[in-house]
């Protein structure tokens, strides 16, 4: 799918860490959520409310999800899921396009 | 208006000058585009192809716009209209969200 269709967005960013990472928030008619972001190189951690599924559609960068020791690189064209409630980390290393969709 | 309802989204990003500057493009439900876009601190050259409305939803900035040599200091709440085939210049102060619509 290379766009969504019959969807509300809100005007405003999103925006975290001075801008680096900026997201916008779509809601698509069946009334789910998803935030299509641009992160800029460097490290980061987040956490998340509902579990997310984050697909790459540009960049790459690695993830350490919760509870793992290693990290996992990421490149564009894959995804990866991480659970709700939980922190995971980011080190984004060229910049990054992502759709990220919540889960519930 | 806070939000636009009944959009198509690309699902990929526009990235321009290393990620200082990218925006995502929305077509609305009378066939009009608009681009929703996020600049970093610097300063940019860009081109027009159709006159665009620029409105500064966050951040603040100074243009030079086409045939003037003054800065003009855009903030927050604030618009400003570039003509169609010209270039304008941006000084990005602080992280700037904004709303472009393309006119005919």
């Amino acid at each position: 799918m290379t766009a969504f269709a019959n969807v509300t967005i809100k005007k405003k960013a999103n925006i975290y860490f001075d801008g680096k990472v900026t997201s916008r928030t779509i809601t698509l008619s069946d009334g789910s959520e998803k935030t299509l972001g641009i992160m800029l190189p460097g490290e980061y951690e987040f956490g998340t409310q509902k579990p997310e599924f984050m697909e790459i559609t540009a960049g790459e960068l690695s993830v350490q999800l919760p509870g793992f020791d290693d990290w996992v690189i990421v490149a564009a064209g894959q995804s990866f899921n991480v659970p709700g409630e939980a922190k995971f980390r980011l080190k984004v290393r060229t910049v990054t396009d992502y759709c990220c969709t919540y889960l519930d």
